[in-house]
């Protein structure tokens, strides 16, 4: 049963399906996971409120990662009949406004606003298969934490995409537990835009609620290494829980990790303004990620036994990735090729004891004799 | 039995009793709660390690509050005798060289660093009998959180401080849980000094240890004020947590709780330099306290239950006082005789709630309204 089809996109059309003066914003989720269905929620009531700006039917493209044969419903039809994401994030309606597709050429190609909420690993071949069929004017947001780089070269994942699509790439960043989101419990977010003044405005009015709210600023490189390095301090703060080490210490090393992220910041994007740590995406993420998160439990859990990351993240996760492992080894190599592992003493601890390269004592080491109390 | 006089001071002197070409600082500790034992478990180990800075022996004023005829041993001789303060501070061993009296001149008059660790409420009287009779280069270093008032305007208690007794008044602020410091568990703090190339360096060295981490400022009215507001949003993250709400929202009340100490350090102190909110008496100390401190114990009880707030302080503190709920007080009533209170949403709804003037849902809209989003 494929219940997508029973929407007639064109019944919300202004003119009776005549759309060329229409100036509502088409917009596009493209991921089905925890974090895409949450956010789902949250447009498919903006959208709807605010039928002058926007088309009321938000897309969402979910991955189809059926093996050939297997005639078992996919995840987008299945969040079509039912209005749920069981496997990511049950109990939580999706509102009916949402349209999952497994086709991602359709969810995109006509759509004005994209917001790509894909792992990391994801976005490339994403990316490939959209090149050059976007709608010229189409701008895209990137949920996406972790770093990229080319040439040996430090490089944002948002620009990375800007690159492959050829579209601005904004970021959203902030202190959002996915679950707690879809329950309409309030949360705070940070839009990090290029353009501010432009883009900024109506993505501020596609994002901000009165449960939701967001804030943007056009400080977009700190933003989205905020993002992408609270994982690696989330990770951090998950050994400390696991080696029951206190609340002073665990409040040292959310601060501390703060004052990496603000140093990797400063010496990759010595342009970037810097007035974004008190930002959501900057100390509330953090709190929230080293609190409440999922880097800090599985982070936790594997300082506590002796099994791989691997099995971990499947018992933890339902075989989804945490981001701050891999996030961390991206910085530790993007810092080694500039002899700069050393001026970042957690980040690199964390990614040498999921190495197995280092025992905790020596991120305790680390956190006493932190270049933040020269 | 008066154990204090065991230890023969002059043992101590370099000189075999001659004192005149003795450059050594004397210590003294004045408070005997919590937090005072706890520095002493510091301040003793320091003074000790480093024999040519500081005179080994700390002297540690405790108040005797016994009643006439009452013939119990005094909170001093009982420190001297277990070398444990079992009321405020249970199963730590406070240092040797840690000497407590409950003789507020003997234990200053002689002193060249006085630190101070008492109540706000307790601060005149003490004051008012050391005035005049300390020596003429002593300096002070407050502990005490709160803020004061003179005349309708707004005072730091350090201020206070430095008026009644006529000397320089530092101050120390951080993430300091009490146990933990005592423990020896890695804790940082932050000195606020008004001369940190001179002073700061001394107490620096007081102070720092390889497990607690200190670092100097001249910014030391944000230092100041973000000790005594922190208790302020420890309530609301009480409130919080009594109320069930969840993580995205407690790590907004952390940092729109910051955002409103910016906000008060530059509407009172527009000098102050605002580089301080990420040094550990900034944004670590409200971590530690909003999660592990007793302002957010004492606060999640009373939301709870309708209990008078003595009442709760009593079965949770053994009748010493929360500083957050009289600092709301002060800051409110100070910001009414200015007309700020609209300026600072959630520290005049901690203030309200406690005077059963607001419910919990003021505060919720508060901070769903609240001006860092705008």
């Amino acid at each position: 049963m494929v219940c997508q089809t029973t929407f007639d996109y064109n019944f919300y059309n202004n003119n009776n399906g005549e759309v060329a003066n229409d100036t509502r914003k088409r917009v596009t989720i493209v991921g089905g996971g925890n974090w895409g269905s949450a956010i789902a929620c949250v447009i498919g009531k903006t959208v709807k409120a605010q039928p002058d700006d926007f088309f009321p039917i938000v897309t969402m493209w979910c991955r189809d990662s059926r093996k050939p044969g297997d005639t078992s419903e996919s995840v987008a039809d299945t969040i079509n009949r039912t209005h749920e994401n069981a496997k990511y994030l049950p109990g939580r309606r999706i509102p009916d406004n949402v349209i999952a597709t497994s086709n991602l050429l359709d969810a995109c190609s006509t759509s004005h606003i994209l917001i790509l909420v894909v792992p990391h690993q994801g976005i490339e071949q994403i990316c490939n298969e959209l090149n050059g069929r976007l709608l010229p004017d189409a701008v895209a947001v990137s949920l996406t934490k972790g770093i990229s780089s080319e040439n040996n070269k430090m490089k944002l994942i948002s620009q990375d995409i800007e690159d492959f699509l050829g579209v601005e790439c904004n970021v959203l960043m902030g202190a959002n537990l996915a679950g707690e989101v879809a329950d309409e419990k309030f949360c705070e977010a940070t839009l990090g835009c290029r353009s501010a003044e432009n883009t900024g405005i109506i993505l501020k009015k596609l994002f901000d609620t009165p449960n939701f709210r967001v804030r943007v600023t056009d400080d977009f490189e700190a933003v989205e290494l905020c993002g992408a390095l609270k994982n690696i301090v989330a990770c951090a703060a998950g050994f400390a829980d696991g080696l029951g080490w206190a609340y002073n210490l665990k409040s040292a090393i959310i601060r501390l990790g703060l004052i990496e992220t603000r140093e990797f910041v400063n010496t990759y994007y010595p342009s970037s303004k810097g007035h974004t740590y008190l930002e959501s995406c900057g100390i509330a993420d953090l709190i929230t990620t080293c609190y409440g998160g999922r880097n800090r439990r599985v982070a936790e859990a594997f300082i506590k036994s002796d099994k791989p990351l691997k099995e971990i993240e499947m018992e933890l996760l339902k075989g989804q990735s945490a981001q701050g492992p891999p996030t961390a080894q991206d910085v530790f190599e993007m810092n080694e090729i500039y002899g700069f592992s050393e001026k970042f003493p957690i980040f690199t601890s964390v990614h040498k004891i999921f190495a197995g390269e280092q025992t905790p004592d020596h991120l305790y080491n680390s956190i006493r004799r932190h270049f933040a109390y020269e």
